[in-house]
C-alpha cells in the first residue's frame, strides 16, 4: 500500500476525518506552524474540528484574541503536521490560513464548559502575577474558525527501507509524486 | 506543582534529558518548525539527541543535504515543540538554530544501519520515479548536528482549571513569569 499514490492519499484523508471526529485518533491533536510576529517559526498543538476532502480544507477553532490569529493575519502561510504511529507516517499538510467568525450554529454545537477557551481576561499570553489572576469568561463574539487550505500533501512512511516519500500537490489536482526519502 | 515556576523547569529539563536519552519518552520525537525558502511555516518530527541544562541548548542530527538545513541557514529563528500526554503539558520552546558538521567521535556512536540517515542520492525532497529509484548511501561528510540555542520555554499544562501558562526566558535567567492561558 505504501507504493501506491492513490492509496496512500486516501490513507491520509481517513486519518483527517478520523481526527476530525474521534476524540482517540492519532489525527485528533496536531500541529499547526505559522510563522511569528518577529519572523521565527511558531508552533502549537490544536484540535482538528474538520476535514473536507472535497475542497482539501481544514478548520480549526481559536480564540480571536490569540497570538496566532495575529500571526495568520500577516504571514498566511503554515503547515499542519501529524504523525500516526501505527504505520510510522508523518503527514506535512503545506496550508494557507485565513481566520472567519464563528458562526452561532458553530457555537451552538461546543459543549458549555468547552466556551471558556473563547473569551476571558486578560487575553492568552499576557504577563499575569499569579496563575489565578485571570477571569473565564464565555464571548461568543471571540469564537473564531482557522480555515486550513491545503496546497499540498507530503507523505513520509518509515515502515520500510528505503522510505517511502510522496508529494500531492493542489496544482497536479492531488495526483502524487514520489520524492527521494 | 504546577503552581511553582522552579518546579515547572525542572519538569521541562527532566523531560528533555529523558526525551535525548531513552527511546520510548514521550520527549523522543518532537517538533521542530522552522521559516521555509519561500516564507511560510515549515515543520516535521525529529528526534531529540542532546539536551543540556547548562547552556540551555538541544541537538538534532541531520543529513546536510536536507531542506531544513537550508531553510536555518536563511532564518535562523524556530520552534521545538513538544507534548507530554501524562501531564497534559506543551512545551514551546523558541530557539535559534545552527548547523555544524558532526565530528568523528559523533558519527562513531550512530549504529551503523542509521548511518544510511546521512547519505543518499538524489538527496531528499528531489522527485524520483518510483519509491526504488534511490541509492542508499552512508556519506560522513553529509552528517551534520543542528544546535538549538534555547531562547525561551513556554509551557501550558491543561489538567488544571484554569490552565497554567509560564515563560522562562534566557534573558531573565530563565527565572519565569505567568501568562494568561
Amino acid at each position: 500500500m505504501t507504493d501506491d499514490l492513490g492509496a496512500i492519499r486516501c490513507q491520509v484523508w481517513q486519518l483527517l476525518q478520523e481526527g476530525a471526529s474521534d476524540r482517540t485518533s492519532a489525527a485528533r491533536h496536531i500541529v499547526l506552524a505559522t510563522v511569528g510576529r518577529t519572523g521565527g517559526a511558531e508552533a502549537r498543538t490544536v484540535i482538528l474540528r474538520r476535514a473536507q476532502q472535497r475542497i482539501a480544507a481544514l478548520e480549526f477553532h481559536t480564540d480571536r484574541a490569540s497570538e496566532k490569529v495575529a500571526e495568520i493575519e500577516i504571514h498566511p502561510y503554515g503547515t499542519v503536521l501529524l504523525w500516526e504511529p501505527e504505520t510510522a507516517l508523518q503527514v506535512r499538510l503545506r496550508v494557507m490560513l485565513s481566520v472567519r467568525k464563528g458562526t452561532e450554529a458553530e457555537w451552538g454545537r461546543i459543549p458549555a464548559p468547552s466556551r471558556f477557551a473563547y473569551g476571558g481576561q486578560p487575553p492568552s499570553g499576557q504577563r499575569i502575577v499569579n496563575p489565578g489572576a485571570v477571569s473565564l469568561l464565555q464571548e461568543p463574539e471571540r469564537f473564531a474558525v482557522i480555515e486550513a487550505r491545503i496546497e499540498e500533501i507530503e507523505t513520509l512512511h518509515l515502515a520500510t527501507q528505503p522510505h517511502r516519500r510522496a508529494l500531492f500537490r493542489r496544482a497536479d489536482d492531488f495526483t502524487g509524486a514520489w520524492l527521494a526519502p
